[in-house]
């Protein structure tokens, strides 16, 4: 058998990838919740830093990745796109399956690749605070350690369950220099309205998202982040990508399935748009795209395509999304990063063009995976990113069955070791309640 | 200023390095302890695989890494060598500063790759179960991932003060299929006699390495295997300074200082011998080494070179090395991996010759340092590795003051997810009593 070596790769690109150029039509424009017109991007600018929104709104196909976000890029890319021959050998399948592993950059997943540029630009424009939520804590860490590189500070809102389940997270948070507050908190109008009625409330992303915005347009010199769901922040994550496209080139591989976990969306985003990209481009029938998402919190299989708020108080501005509804509070899975009432945009619109497919997975499933995973490829999986592995897991087994030769990649987006009691089995009897 | 990229390279050695063949003389050998006598190597066929005692005893430079275990390799390897420029901008520094970072591997440290080879030899010789000890747990996750890969089972003896205090860890080693006693304990009679006066005994390295070589000796089919200290298990580890020789070539450097946290010795070894033989053959006085160990476990800087045994019943053949004493029980550090009472002979022998300097450093100054890294170059590193991170610094700040533009390259041997605790102020006060 022919042997694919890691990392082979120097590569980092220059520039961000907007899939908006090769779309044949555009998604439906976010809406102004107060006059229901399509947003103007000035709108914005109370909320987000202005080269920031000019990203947001852009057309262009390529975007230039700053060079002082390039120069930190360095320090953990490009990452390694890597061939899980054990994992192969194991499920006896004919598949051949590549990872690209996000783990190995500070805060030991993906999101740092939006949080340097987001953080960068609003240190070009006199911000001095960002202000965020975080599910799981990895967007919070990320973005923290963003600010500290850019000399600004991060404040982050934590949803609640998060926060108690993973202190490691939140420890790793505090580590670089950002205040971090659980969620609903009493600090904010939208968060006291939950934390009244009950200061244990376990906590949403939309929720926490709320207080964010709130804390960042009526503070001075501040400014709010998020992690996901935004054009811009998936494009952010296209470096991916990027990386994997030229990776496999020199693999000398074309990926037939490209597959991803889906939150808000971006680091399936990350890893498929160059691919979707040059599909379109080229109006080939190929590669399928398969996000996986929590059956806990279904967005994309039985949530409803229509306009929403990405918010639980109606701050933000209405998104035609996929979507379980702004007031949905998920469980307390331990997939913290995915229990998202919404869906990206983008990503709604790919699904409903029947070229991005979604499948739900459940707690059992995604740590069952996981642990096959770290038994043969030695690396702990998020249980975010153990949603992809159950699915590529599926469709390896699924080729075994008609023996077909395909080429699988997968986004494997962040490591599991803050979350490590989750997989300790002493503790919680059958593993993952 | 010049800007090196991380990872450029795809070279992994295709052999170890063995620093016997370059040195001017060779260490005085193990004693039996029994009669005196230099061991005959037979003599350790109870304890270790045939093939892994004749890489201890060998004197050729070059040792064929197995292609089995190659491949695995290739999984993780080669691990980046990265620039640390934030790291320099803080300190302000004429000093280059360059880190390989074995963090990315299994198990997220160096360890990997000894525990490979060891599970590799053993299970072509029939052996079905390895025993081994475990300080901070790292090496014991690496030994059990090690074990999955070939088809055989490991016992872990971990050390108790670590089995409290780093759970993560523990259940790395369970999540890879492998069983888990604390010690000392009641399973054997050298962690009897501790056990009985005090089941809550902290343990030592030198007491889980007398129960491990016991339940190997006591049982078919089973042998021991040991994580550093033995010259084969640093000869292991060169592939991390064969590939960084490699990479300061394609970045165009040499180093001037080379420095390595030390417990038992065997990471700063493997960083540090391929440049070492480098020296010796080449007859140059440069580069210095320089081994940081903790100020409560200071066997380098306090100890005395003499025979002693590796364990503390007594089990192991004499070494000639630095100790204090089989029976000293270091306090319960966070750096548990350094938490051993003798030193690498190989590496009290570079001593000796003076090829070697040493630095002690207290728990304060580690955790400093640490937080530092984080915060700059975005990676938390294990507190094993942070005593490296503190000698880097000292010697970053002692080319400030000299306006020396030296090239400083280090091995940060893993990373510090699973010790997050101990980094948390808020539990700890101080942080880091």
């Amino acid at each position: 058998m022919k042997r694919y070596d890691s990392r082979k790769t120097s590569y980092l690109p220059e520039n961000f990838y907007n899939i908006k150029a090769d779309l044949p039509e555009l998604p439906p424009p976010p809406l102004n919740p107060a006059t229901g017109q399509p947003l103007r991007p000035e709108e914005l600018e109370p909320v987000f830093p202005r080269a920031f929104i000019q990203q947001e709104i852009s057309a262009e196909r390529f975007i230039p990745i700053p060079p002082k976000v390039l120069e930190i890029f360095s320090i953990y890319r490009p990452t390694p796109l890597i061939y899980a021959s054990a994992l192969r050998k194991y499920l006896d399948t004919p598949a051949r399956i590549f990872y690209k592993y996000e783990g190995v950059g500070p805060a030991g997943s993906h999101k740092t690749n939006t949080a340097l540029v987001q953080a960068y630009l609003a240190s070009q424009e006199g911000t001095t605070t960002l202000t965020t939520e975080t599910g799981a804590g990895q967007w919070g860490s990320a973005l923290a350690f963003s600010c500290r590189q850019f000399g600004i500070n991060a404040r982050v809102f934590m949803v609640r369950s998060s926060y108690r389940q993973k202190p490691g997270r939140r420890i790793m948070i505090e580590l670089f220099g950002a205040q971090v507050l659980e969620s609903p908190s009493p600090t904010t109008a939208s968060g006291l309205r939950f934390y009244e009625k009950d200061p244990n409330h376990p906590g949403s992303l939309g929720i926490a998202i709320s207080e964010a915005v709130e804390a960042a347009v009526s503070q001075p010199e501040t400014k709010y982040s998020l992690g996901s769901v935004l054009d811009a922040v998936l494009m952010h994550q296209t470096v991916i990508g990027l990386e994997a496209m030229k990776q496999c080139e020199e693999f000398g591989i074309e990926p037939d399935l490209v597959v991803g976990c889906v939150g808000g969306g971006s680091n399936f985003a990350g890893l498929s748009f160059p691919f979707l990209g040059k599909r379109l481009r080229e109006k080939k029938s190929g590669p399928r795209f398969l996000a996986a998402e929590p059956e806990a919190c279904p967005s994309i299989t039985r949530g409803e395509l229509k306009y929403d708020h990405g918010d639980t108080a109606g701050f933000t501005p209405l998104l035609f999304m996929h979507t379980l509804g702004k007031d949905f509070v998920p469980p307390a899975i331990h997939a913290g990063g995915l229990r998202y009432h919404g869906m990206a945009p983008l990503v709604s619109h790919l699904v409903k063009l029947g070229l991005v497919e979604a499948k739900a997975y459940s707690q059992k499933q995604i740590f069952a995976a996981a642990e096959l995973f770290l038994r043969t490829e030695g690396i702990l999986p998020a249980p975010e990113s153990a949603h992809a592995i159950a699915a590529v897991i599926d469709e390896a087994l699924e080729a075994r069955k008609s023996g077909r030769e395909i080429n699988i990649l997968f986004n494997l987006s962040g490591h599991g070791f803050l979350d490590i009691n989750a997989y300790d089995r002493t503790v919680s009897g059958n593993g993952h309640g």
